[in-house]
């Protein structure tokens, strides 16, 4: 079976310029198919700022009303997506930029109402992944290169995770390509110690991370990453790791396992 | 040969949201394969100005310093594209959106530097057009869904002119299709009083619009669009059509030939 690596970048990576240009080399080196999924919602808030539009977040999670979905759609499928793929390009890997709704590529649920209205945000499960369309780019050599923005397939843009994106991708893609998935962020992996870029932990089975979870070791912002993450493994995904952007191409991170 | 359309959409119908529709409508009914370009220069310049940056204008055509490459580039490859990529979806067009950069599909060389400035525009012909791909794409049924960003494969997003990225398309594509060029915009062709709709020429030959031109019967904006369109006829599109939206699908139009 051919291997097939999802790696997503985070909006840390991607908004400082030397981060940035550390990652594209250390991607465009990566060997055999590949799909790049990102995010960008520290520009998207910028850009909201510089728009007057003040950003809305609940529960660490952005509330797309009609304004802000223009704005990320703007953002992430216009100005990070393209320049992404132009530096790409120019570094002989062959980007192609790609919404949910480009191909039908990912069709997701608008999110329904229930204690929060999140407006016009997507989700998703790995049945919403056109995987015959990613494999005939791969098998044409072409890198997709995945932003936040997903469709519903009647006209409507969604706002949508990028982490669920890239482990759903991750899943759907196992029927074609043995596959892993790599978090490339500003961290050296799971950290034991949030200040000590050095205590990251090598290895996390599930039963530890629910441990850990227990202890507070692993808090925030980590949680929904891991449990994403998890529910790849939980679904056969062969590998996945967690790891700073400039460690892509070395041991260097966090892997989980059941 | 298989047939193949070119449809290139102006930004006075995308701005309307009644001439959108319409057109999106015409659209989809268009049988066979076939590629759509659009602008979007008035809602770029509603974004410029939204966030506090000047257009500027010389000679009808866009100076694009960095923030307004960045704004073109949000506006047709974010909003604009991805918004009508959906659109088409909801309604059973299987539309995937590109820049020039995609996949390179369109390599283009930045605009010396001569009398004027022009900053990052890109200027290009039918040999920048990356035919092999566009073919993947619409024999997997796909229906391209270009925006007037290209790129120089050296990392640098360029503003490009629709209307020479769709007749430079319709050149490149002859050697697989017999192709037509299709001006979409929000009059009924080529006017002879521009107060009258219904004075549209049917036919214009190459003589007869250099003859136009001297008695100034054709002037200002449709001439770069006709000098485009004539260039294409030049190079053996199959035909030329400049034609009001909503008759995309009947006869009322502007034809061109030799």
């Amino acid at each position: 079976m051919k291997s097939l690596k999802v790696i997503k970048v985070g909006g840390n990576v991607i908004d400082n310029e030397q981060n940035l240009s550390n990652f594209i080399d250390n991607f465009v080196q990566v060997k055999g198919p590949k799909i790049l999924v990102h995010g960008g919602g520290k520009k998207a808030s910028a850009m909201s700022r510089q728009m007057g539009v003040a950003p809305k977040m609940l529960q660490g999670r952005r509330v797309t009303d009609q304004e802000t979905l223009e704005i990320v759609t703007m953002v992430y499928a216009g100005l990070i997506n393209k320049n992404l793929v132009a530096r790409l390009q120019s570094k002989q890997c062959n980007a192609l930029g790609l919404t949910g709704a480009d191909g039908n590529t990912i069709q997701a649920v608008k999110r329904p109402v229930k204690a929060v209205d999140y407006g016009f945000v997507g989700d998703l499960d790995h049945q919403s992944v056109n995987s015959q369309l990613l494999d005939t780019l791969l098998n044409d050599n072409i890198c997709p290169v995945i932003c936040a923005i997903t469709h519903d397939k009647k006209g409507q843009l969604l706002n949508t995770n990028a982490d669920t994106i890239a482990t759903n991708l991750a899943i759907a893609m196992q029927n074609l390509y043995e596959t892993s998935l790599i978090f490339c962020f500003e961290k050296s992996g799971v950290l034991r110690d949030p200040e000590d870029e050095k205590s990251y932990f090598p290895n996390i089975s599930w039963q530890q991370y629910q441990q850990y979870k227990s202890e507070q070791i692993i808090k925030d912002g980590m949680i929904p990453k891991l449990d994403n993450a998890f529910e790849a493994i939980g679904a056969g995904v062969a590998s996945i790791v967690i790891k700073h952007a400039r460690n892509l191409n070395n041991d260097i991170g966090t892997t989980l396992y059941k």
